[in-house]
């Protein structure tokens, strides 16, 4: 199967694997697909590391890299880490001391610190385009920007690279914008989806952002984990399917083994738009930490972006390492970013083996379909 | 194109057109696809003259009728009339009456009465089963339930006659409950459809519906407007597509002028799962009558249903009165049952029309595939 994007990126099937994984990134584009490495999480010196292995095991086939940089990259971030800790009101880290102990959690003595560093240091131009330089020296086929439309500077530098740059849509409008900005692949993401999202739906979004951006190529995320999911993506007009929950339950994947339990065994309807872990709707399983945020008698509401990140993140780190010690409370608490397809998904394979799987159902399925107009 | 669906309902295009519109019914049944008229508004007498109007149109052409009923015939409900209103709480009908006056529609003085009687009409054995006995009397192909299973005496009468049963669902768990209900033919509706609607999306729910009911044929609804969207639905695994909203801003459908105009503006983002109209989460335009109930500082919330029904109905009869007259206020408040297709609408063409483009987008998007494929 070669579509346009194919020829483009030198990859035999248009299906993107986004995963913070570099064992499913290496497995997915060994098995002819395109694996695309999310470096929120690393350092410039680990994410140097980790492209370096990749490089190794993919002898050349392509990859992509996938960021979260602020639309303006801003060196003062660092020091507006105090100035972020105090916008944070006492009910809020009231309320994450009460549900850790309600949860029977061992609450941190300081909580808040080591994350808001984190998160200065991410929002700074080491922290961002520091990770954009890193990956643009490795042979990398593209860059994706996962939060609004990537700065001038990320789409110049990887222009001179000869990097693709993509980027994430959840309306037409932010399709535009995103073209606008000099963005070659729009990723067209519906409500379905896992991480953050908005509310049009992948069979509505799709088409509408074909129309408006051609002849710029469109990838549809969000609903899709499937050959049949992925045939009726390109029936709608995108060049090639984004998944990301699909690889969570891979044998490769970096899933916290409690974590991924509860996604074998969760339904399609276990999934919740809940600002409780960012500030923004971002899909994931639903827990006693959506509910108690979104609906407990005592939450006094999420915060804002970027404040509800220092809030959730460090209470969820001690939450899962608790899970995985098997503490009950912290089980019922535990939750991670996935789509409506958290349903589909009930055993754990070789990520090879579910590009082999989504390959061979796609066929069938456009076979059925042209059977079905002779 | 002839899947087995087609076969055995005498169609020449598995697109199935449900409308309150007669004329909608006739023009898609003519074309080639398979018109459905929603019984729920009509009397028995009025009904029955309908169908006779519809038999004339279609010479014999398969086209069906869609009922909306409880899952038990209650000849007691029409007693329950007084009982029901007596459960209305004051501060409902007031919030009503200040609705009405701060957007300056003349509020009725006694606004339940007739919806609670036409309410009671509807939900007893004679307002759902003569709906019933008329519709087969008629030679119709398919009789569907909008709203749960249906009652035994429905699966009982539809089988005499050789008429297939269909029946929505929003869940698997719905799925299989129509099917042991003995319906023949599922309707696997995603969130993004328009009225009733679950949470799980078309692409999500149509794969897993099919797999769970197999050998049952299944209809996608939800997200269909056009002819990629119509072969995206097929090749889940569908057998067909169930379009509702597509059908409102045709020439021959019923909507309201204002309504009309407000379809033709919308984009995807203006709708809204609110259950402010029926105490259940149906899509709908978004509207001043929404962000009342839904997140309005003196809103006291929906009530469920069916007491939402009698608060609601009565003082949107009036509405939509006001708002053909031009009134402002009532221009806010007005709105309409309608799917995130509604952005895609932005042409009043006929019925038939409609019919003919999605059929020839249809044909152009598996052509595309399967030239992909080669």
């Amino acid at each position: 199967m070669r579509t346009d994007l194919c020829e483009r990126l030198g990859t035999e099937f248009p299906l993107f694997a986004f995963s913070h994984c570099r064992d499913v990134v290496a497995a997915v584009t060994n098995a002819g697909g395109f694996g695309v490495l999310g470096a929120v999480a690393y350092s410039p010196e680990r994410l140097d590391a980790e492209l370096s292995w990749i490089d190794e095991q993919v002898g050349g086939r392509p990859y992509g890299v996938d960021v979260l940089v602020p639309g303006r990259l801003d060196a003062s971030a660092l020091d507006r880490r105090a100035h972020l800790l105090d916008h944070v009101p006492d009910r809020h880290r009231d309320f994450v001391t009460h549900l850790m102990s309600k949860y029977g959690v061992r609450a941190p003595a300081r909580p808040l610190t080591p994350v808001a560093d984190e998160f200065g240091r991410r929002m700074t131009a080491t922290g961002a385009s520091g990770l954009i330089d890193v990956a643009l020296k490795h042979p990398i086929g593209l860059i994706a920007s996962a939060l609004g439309p990537p700065p001038p500077e990320m789409v110049s530098a990887a222009r001179q690279a000869g990097v693709t740059v993509a980027a994430l849509a959840g309306t037409v409008e932010h399709a535009r914008r995103q073209v606008t900005a000099g963005v070659d692949l729009i990723v067209a993401q519906g409500t379905e989806a896992g991480g953050h999202t908005g509310e049009i739906s992948t069979m509505v979004l799709v088409p509408q952002v074909v129309d408006a951006v051609a002849p710029v190529p469109v990838l549809a995320a969000g609903g899709i984990a499937s050959g049949r999911q992925m045939a009726a993506a390109m029936a709608l007009g995108a060049q090639g399917v984004w998944c990301g929950s699909v690889w969570l339950t891979t044998e490769e994947a970096e899933t916290a083994p409690a974590v991924k339990r509860k996604l074998l065994a969760a339904s399609s309807l276990d999934t919740v738009r809940s600002t409780s872990r960012t500030g923004k709707p971002a899909r994931q399983l639903k827990s006693a930490w959506t509910e108690e945020w979104d609906s407990g008698q005592e939450s006094p509401g999420a915060l804002g972006m970027p404040l509800q990140m220092l809030v959730a993140e460090g209470a969820m780190a001690r939450i899962g390492a608790a899970a995985e010690r098997g503490e009950p409370g912290a089980l019922e608490l535990v939750n991670y970013y996935v789509g409506q397809v958290v349903g589909q998904l009930d055993q754990v394979k070789p990520a090879r083996q579910v590009v082999y799987d989504i390959i061979s159902e796609y066929a069938d399925a456009v076979e059925r379909l042209a059977r079905l107009s002779e």
